[in-house]
């Protein structure tokens, strides 16, 4: 990491957009499972309506997933990776790789 | 990463510690800067000192910093990273490439 600006650090800046638990672990369904709607996260995760609204659009705004209508009626959509959003791979893998060797496993 | 319970994910247990921003702001002045004291990071992070106690005190409970008092008259004491702490650095390495890439650099 070069030392730089702390205003304008690319730390800052990519937490800004992933820099809490429900981004992350949102994300992480869509590395897992490829495309996913908005019931399919909500199932699995276990978070509020209103939680994971405000998360896919501050991911959708960050242009990390795109959202996408497969049909109109009924209408329905759901979200996706972008390439930008595939590129957070190592992010998600440095962490994987961290939580497997450093925090323990429960029983 | 490989699909497995979501209860006891590797990246959820990784989050519990460092899915917030504040703590990953936290970490970076260390992998930057070596040992910090508490006055160091509220100076350069701006972060209110309560925020900034709650969020050392995890880190130290996760074992991923730890404290050391370098003077008892008067009492001082600085924060480093543990090997745990430092193993991070792939995660902090791959949060600053995406950074640099794929969000924009202020003017």
């Amino acid at each position: 990491m070069a030392k730089r600006s702390r205003d304008n650090c690319p730390i800052l800046r990519a937490t800004n957009f992933i820099g809490d638990q429900w981004s992350i672990l949102i994300l992480r369904e869509f590395f897992l499972e490829g495309a996913r709607r908005f019931q399919d996260l909500q199932d699995v995760l276990n978070v509020s309506p209103n939680t994971l609204s405000g998360r896919l659009k501050r991911l959708e705004s960050g242009g990390i997933l795109v959202r996408h209508q497969y049909s109109t009626n009924p209408p329905r959509s759901e979200y996706r990776l972008t390439d930008k959003g595939r590129a957070l791979a190592p992010v998600m893998n440095a962490l994987h790789d961290w939580g497997t060797a450093h925090t323990d496993d429960l029983p």
